[in-house]
Parts: C-alpha cells; structure tokens; sequence
C-alpha cells in the first residue's frame, strides 16, 4: 500500500497528541478520570427525530462511507459548528496498510480496525446503505444493514453489466428497512469495489484483501492449506498444490502480501512443518512488464533482487484467465474430488493449468455500483446551494436535464478543486452546460478532480479529507483548491526489507527503509491502544513466533 | 468456571518456569537465539510410516483430544521414552476459564489459545475424529477433519436418541479420507458435548460458551444487537427484546458470563449507547431452587447480592421450555418478519414467550458420541495388556463378550483409580467378569473413576493428566492410585468482585478474590506470549475501553 512518509508523520504526531489529550484517552489521563469515576457521558443519537432535536441549529453533514476519507473527515469536523453523521455499511475503519501485517498474523486483527461510534469522538453514526439520494430536497435514503453477512470483506463484481443488472435487482428486490436522513452538506466517500475483470471464478474463489474480514479468511486459508498437507491421507502432488500460493496483481498490496507470506512461511512454520518446506511456492503474476510500476527503476530492482534471493518468483507479462475449484487435470474428475480435495486449478494463458491452495486477487479497483446507482441523471436540482458557471436564463437551466458529472471510462465522480459535485447537462443548442453542488463534496477512491490524476491511494483520501475538514471548519473555500502533496510511497518486501521513495524522488531501502516504514504506519496509527499494541505485537511475534491458532 | 486455587498455581509456578526455560521460550532466550540465527529446527512426522521411522524404539501414545486432559498429558509426557500423538478435531488447546471474558473482549480471543503444535513441544498432531478403535490390535481409525466447520464451536445433540441416530447416520454414511494410526498406550480424552435436554430450539438458536468459536459468535451478537437497537427503523419494543439477554443455567459458566456482560454493558456500551440503557436486561434462568450449588450459602448469599445491586436478575426454579426465531406473538405473524427482526423468542414455563436478543446456553454436559460410537462391545480382547481381575479359565475369558465399562445413566466411561479403562462381561454363569486394558486409559469430561464423584471440571482433568504423565513417566502405578486434590471454586461476579471457596472450605469474596481470581488465571495460562497478552490486554480495556469493533 501507499504510504505517507515519515516527515509528513512526525508533522503530525503532535496535533496526534493534542487529539488525544482533548479527548482524555491518555492512560494518565483515564485512569484519573477512572479513579475520580468522572467520564462525562457523550449523548449520542438514535433516532433522526433524535438528531434534528439534538442539532442546535448546527449544519448536518452526512457522510456517506469510514474508509480513509470518511472516517477521517468524520472524526476532524468541529463539533460546535456541525453535526457529523456517517452512514455506512461497516462500522469501523480498517488501516489498510496494515492489513496484509494482520494476514499473516504479524498483527492481530484489531490493531488495524478503529470503530466510528467511540467515546473519544462526537460522530453519529447508522448501519447503512445508502440507497436514493434526493439533491433536491437533500434528503438521502439508507437501508439499514446492522446484520450485513458482507461486513468486512471486500466486494467484488464480475463486471460492468454484471453491476449494472445487480443494480436492477436491487431496485426490483423488496427493500430492507429504510429511512430517510436530511442533510445540510453531504460528503460522498463509498469507496471502490475490487476489480477483477470478469475473470471466470476469481470473485467466487479469490480472496482479497480490502478488509479485515478478507484478512482472517486468508490468514485461516493458509493454516489450513499446512494442515491439511501435514495428512497422512494427503499425496505429496496434493500437498505441491495445496502450498502453492499464487498473488495476482503487482501493485504494493499484492507485494507487501506476497513478502508477509514468505516471512511466516520462513520464520514459523518452516519449524513446525519443516517436512512441508520442499512443497511450498509463492508466484506472484502481472500481465504488465514490472511490479510496482509507482517506485524508481532502482528501488524495483532491488526489490526484484530480495524477492528472488527470498524464493518469490514473479511473473510479469502473464496472464491469468480462469479460476475453478479442484485439482487441474480433466474437469469432471476434478469436479469428483474437489470437495475432499480443497485446492483451486488457476488457469493461466502462459502455463496453463496450475494447481493452487489459494489465489489472493489484488488488481486494482472498480467503481461502485452506488455511483451507477444514486449518482446519475438528477430530476431537479435544489433552489440553492447550485452555482451555474455557463450562461443562460435561470428558467432554462432548472428545465435543464442535469446529471452527475462522471469520468466515462472509470464511472468516477468528477469534482471541482474545491472536492464538489459538478453538474452536467446539454442545453437546447446541444452545447454542454455547467454546474457546481456547493454542499456536496466527493473524495476517496470514488471520486476525482477534474483535469488531475492523483493515484487512487490511503494517501490522497486522507489528504483530501483533511483539507475539506479544514476548510469546512474555517469556512474558507475562497483561500485556494486542494492540491495534492505527494509524501512517495513505501513497501515491504519481506525479511525485514523495505523500499521508501520520497515525495521528492529521494529513496531508502534495506532495513533502513524498513524501520521508517514500521515508524510510520506506528505514528499514524489511530487510537493510543493501537499505538501501544502494534509495537507489543512486533516483539511477542518476533520472540515467540506467531500464533497458529486457526479458528 | 472451577479454577484452582492461587497456593497451587503458585506452587506450580517454578515448574512452569522451568520449562519455559529450557523450551527457550522466554524473551531473553529467543531473542539470543534470533541474533545467533540458532534456533534448532524440530523434526516432526507427517505420515504414519514416518511417525513408525523416528519412533525409535520409544512406545507411541495416541491421544484423542486436545482439551485439559489431552493437552496437558501430551505436553508433560517425556519425549525421550514416549512418542506422543494428540488426534483432534480441533488444533489448538482452549484455556475454558478465560473464554466468558474474551466474549465481551476483556481478552483478545487467542489470549485464551495454545496451538497443539509448537516450536515448544515435542507433541505429533494430527487434526481428525477417532473412528474406529480396534482394541485387538491396538490400532485407531481416524477420520480426517483438517477443514472441519464444526471446528471452535461448542458440539451439541437434541438428546441421546439424536445421538445414537447420529452414530447410525455416521456409520452409513461415506466416510471422508481415513488412516489407521497404532498406538501402544491409548488416552482417551474426547471431552463432552453440550447438554441441552433435548429443548426445542436449543441447539439451532442458542449460544454456548465452550470454545473459542462460541465466545467469537457472542461477542458479535452481542454489538450487533445494540447497533441494530439504535437503528432509527428498530422499534422501542424491538429494542426491548435485542437487548433482553437470557443466560440459561446458574453454574459458574453461566454466572461468569453473566457477569463480564454486564461490564461491558455498563463500562463501555454505556457510553457508546447512552440512549439504550433504558432497554437491556440480563436475566439468569436455572430449574434448581439456587445458582452456584458447588459454593458455601454465605458465598451463595454474597453474590446474590451483588447480583441485585448490578440488576442482574436470578430466576432459579425457572424451566425454559423452548426456543425460536421471531419474536413472541402469533406464531405466523413471527414467521414472516422473524427475517427483518433478528431476535428469538424464549418460552418459559413461568412466564410465558418472552423475546431475546441472545441465548448463552450452559446446563452442563452430555456424553460424546465417540464413547456410544467406538466405546462399546468388544469383539475380541487383546492378547496382552489385559488384566482380568474375577477367576475363570483363560479360555472362556477370551471367548466371552466383552464391552467397556460405562456408566449407564451418564454413558461415562468408567476407570480404576489408576485411569486405566475397565471391560466387563457376564460368563456362561451370567456372573460378571472384569478386566482392567493396562494400556487404555480415559480421563477428562468423559470418564469417571469408579465409585467416585469427582465434578466434571478443569481442576479434575488436568489434575488427573498431570498425575497419568507423571506416572507414565516414572513407571510407577504400583505407587498408588490418583486422588483428587480439591483446591477449591472460584467465579468472577463482576463489577471486580469475585467469590472464592477454597478446599479446606476457607473462603474470600469481593475486591480481593478479584485479585487472588486474575492472579490465579494469569498464573494458569500456559504460554510466555498470553502471559505478557492477558494483562496488557486487562490494562488496555480498562484504561481506553474494550474494543467494540464488529466483523
């Protein structure tokens, strides 16, 4: 994953500080409060009746999404000036770079997750999907999804007209329970879907690792895969298949995976199945020519060089085309004997069929369906809050068919420099004409400033969410647009290796680059209980190993 | 749950120790062996023959299970003279008595956990069910279960009839990939299932909490029940049956559990909650006239008391009748929304449909199918390690139907005071004949010493293991037969009081039990990793709050 650099870190770590002192979650801090038994109670809300009473004529901002712009847009808004609410069908934010760390059992699960309700923040929150969004009367539709069996892992479709049929059926289904919730200013953050480009059997086989729950599925897959290879009952060519673990896609998840995966291969189990060693295999295939096309010609090459002493093999140029449970040979054998032999077939254009225990998909992302859905033609725009750039008479432009304004190819979300809406719509003469939602914002991997091309990254979001907070805070749009501070990017390639390439073309790599990568996602780590946990994880797993416990 | 008392963990301390010491586990040892890249690598046997070539000349002892007993047995047994293989369902030991507090996330779950596997031990493992057990040629038949669903979760029958159809079912059905594995000494520790006295609804609804897998289920159930009560489309009737939790059964499990939940409720979802508090209720149900009958009445007395301050209901002489989705109200009607609303409906006899957001099921034990499955006639008798004890012509003892000893009413198997299983069997003259398998023995949750009534707990099992590893070790059964040490119950009843019996029948209760109560459990917990864990963990929830992270 994209990370930002240390500097930008260390920056920040004392308003880091000044947070948590304000918000008492200091160990000092609690346990005086604890003696003194004198945590005050937030009020939190149940009801929107509930929420419009508590409001104090406050400005009601609804944002839809926890991910690295939600959640942190959510959490830096002044309470005094808005009510926050965040609508959102998972109920914690998850620290992506650190997830592929959990995967493996580096980290436990919850070092990497941040609930939204907390007591050391003033944000509201609801179980949701967003469903009908009305500019109009803005008013958004939810549908709660409290017991959503989907929590905590990544989503994924086949394809475009794959979501755009789900989005049919979903608009014939009989909804779930929904409400409406009004909103002052509206923050769009949904994120992305997982890409996987229609490839037969990856979204039915695949793993990810997009969230927590994806990282629990593959840290049991690969004990299972052990386990079951240390049978008596099991051949040696079944075992060749069950430890042959393929990552697909290059970018830094799949290769910070790829080198997790080697190190608990390497520095634990490699002593509790050291009869298993000469079986396992880890390939990791691009159909580009490179890995990690965002680092320098030189930072790839040594990272090239650590994988192959490491025994990673990487593919690039190759291309994966199916996916299918059971072993490979004649598909109705294997049809036979998939379900007492738990192991995949990858089917790939320049090898063939290749046995495999698990595939871990990580090509990059899709748009999400909510954009196709909530996001397109508007029936009639609101009296206010809507800035006309393009002239023509006020009559026209409401008569006008407006549409949300999106990038053709990707379905992103189009926004100004300042992150809102734009509005598009053909007038009588056929020429584009032009508007701007000043109360709707858009940000994260959904959206995109127009003419620009910052990366779909934890970075941007993150970035992005800060300004708009400020901005909101301050009321001063007027002061300039957001501009991306690239702070580089950083990976773990395993064995204690990483690579770090500043924002200014500087690059580390080595232990060196290890050590800041480590310092870095420590310091910008949430919550103090994380902040003391991450690093106690580090050394208990380093002196004892990890735990194997699967269940 | 029973625990021993403090003066023995103490005393066991050292001993502890020791070993940590000398399996290099403690950090100062690990971290000298990392910087000198000198850990040896253990050798450990995936296949029967390889298991028969390392065995070199020591005698294999098969252990079925991987609880207290199993466990404990496996770990103490001296490599050098024994082989031991641990046969179980499930990989891992679980420490029961700290189960309630990871399922309101006072411990992280795998702070409860030690993998059978272990850089640590000597112990061969292999993860299946016992099948067959061929006493003759001292060889069982294991049925292989690496990617068990089952595996974490608490096992649990209508009744003895489902059971005994079950057995039929397994019998027909196709087995999944099996192996032989011969043993010369058998220790059987299969444990029990969960006794739900055949209750409708029981089984399919309830929540237990016997594994790690059941206190994961409880700790979600419990958030989801409160996100889903705070949703604005949940009604306040609704919020009232989500939040009615009702604990069946007043023993220590029952009465633990209760109590952790109530402190997370009041220290935590409290402030997160606010707003519901007016809502939840905890309700103890229990058939018998008083809850904690292994306790002294003033004890009995203490935790009543603290009970009603903390508004904990106790509702002895209670008979639960059923179970069902929905909640209460006309059957049909409950039918068609019991999708949308998830909560139960609890039929007491006393008080008629009552809705629950969750069922915590503990009314003890029943017998494990494996002991009516593979424990019971005996086609023929071994030609050696068979002790028969009444007279009779060796001839006619060979050619008689011999089964093992079993007690009728429980289906417990029954042993000698030395834990060796014992076969009976009528001669011609319809007089009993007994017979002690000098190799076989049965300790732990399903077996019993005859003519004794040591309780079902913990204490009993590992005290047993450790007694049967320490005289498999020295040779010496004829130095006498195992006698139970009580050292006394303990249960924690919240809000940082516990009660404590000791067993000379000194007691201590409140604050200072609490202490002598985590004290005796840090203690207890096995591995160096937990041991640092558990009190970071106690540390961390009390200062920040317990994570209320759902996935």
């Amino acid at each position: 994953m994209q990370a930002t650099s240390p500097r930008m870190q260390l920056g920040q770590l004392p308003s880091g500080l000044l947070d948590a002192l304000a918000s008492r979650s200091l160990p000092s801090r609690a346990i005086a409060s604890r003696l003194s038994h004198g945590r005050p109670t937030q009020r939190r809300d149940i009801t929107v009746n509930q929420l419009d009473k508590s409001s104090d004529h406050r400005e009601r901002v609804v944002i839809l999404g926890s991910g690295w712009a939600g959640y942190t847009v959510a959490r830096q808004l002044n309470p005094k000036k808005y009510q926050a609410v965040v609508v959102s069908p998972r109920s914690y934010f998850a620290f992506t770079p650190l997830l592929a760390s959990t995967s493996v059992g580096t980290l436990e699960f919850r070092t990497a997750l941040e609930p939204v309700r907390s007591r050391r923040s003033n944000v509201n929150y609801f179980q949701g999907w967003a469903d009908v969004v009305d500019f109009k009367n803005k008013k958004v539709t939810i549908e709660e999804s409290a017991d959503d069996p989907s929590q905590g892992l990544a989503l994924s479709r086949g394809n475009w007209d794959e979501i755009k049929s789900d989005v049919k059926k979903v608009a014939l289904a009989k909804k779930g329970k929904t409400f409406d919730l009004t909103w002052d200013k509206l923050i769009i953050t949904v994120g992305c879907y997982s890409q996987t480009f229609g490839t037969p059997g990856v979204k039915e086989h695949a793993l990810f690792l997009k969230d927590v729950g994806d990282a629990r599925k593959i840290r049991n897959r690969i004990l299972l895969c052990f386990e079951t290879a240390a049978l008596p009952t099991t051949t040696d060519a079944m075992r060749k298949n069950l430890l042959n673990f393929a990552i697909v896609g290059g970018g830094p998840t799949g290769i910070e995976f790829s080198a997790e995966l080697h190190d608990i291969i390497k520095e634990d189990l490699a002593r509790i199945y050291p009869e298993l060693m000469e079986f396992y295999k880890i390939t990791v295939y691009d159909v580009a020519d490179k890995v990690l096309p965002m680092f320098d010609e030189d930072l790839g090459k040594y990272a090239m060089k650590t994988f192959a002493r490491e025994g990673i093999k990487i593919k690039t140029s190759h291309h994966v085309e199916s996916l299918r449970k059971g072993p490979p040979g004649d598909d109705n054998a294997a049809k036979d004997i998939q379900d007492e032999y738990p192991c995949w077939t990858l089917r790939v254009k320049e090898e063939g069929d290749i046995g495999v225990g698990m595939v871990v998909w990580s090509t990059g992302l899709m748009m999400n369906p909510f954009a196709e859905k909530a996001l397109g033609k508007i029936p009639s725009t609101p009296e206010s809050g809507v800035k006309y750039i393009s002239p023509g008479s006020k009559m026209s432009r409401s008569s006008l068919q407006w549409a949300v304004h999106k990038e053709p190819r990707t379905g992103s979300v189009i926004t100004d420099d300042r992150l809102h809406v734009l509005l598009e719509s053909d007038d009588e003469h056929g020429s584009k004409q032009r508007a701007i939602m000043e109360d709707v914002f858009a940000l994260g991997d959904c959206a995109k400033i127009e003419d620009t091309t910052c990366p779909a990254t934890a970075q941007v979001a993150s970035q992005k969410a800060e300004w708009l907070a400020k901005r909101l805070n301050k009321g001063d749009f007027d002061k300039g647009g957001f501009t991306w501070k690239n702070m580089g990017v950083m990976a773990y390639i395993g064995n204690w290796n990483a690579i770090m390439q500043g924002g200014g073309g500087g690059s580390v790599s080595g232990r060196a680059a290890w050590v800041l990568w480590r310092g870095a996602y420590l310091t910008k780590s949430v919550s103090w209980r994380n902040k003391v946990l991450i690093p106690i994880y580090w050394f208990l797993n380093w002196a004892f190993g990890r735990d194997i416990s699967r269940f």
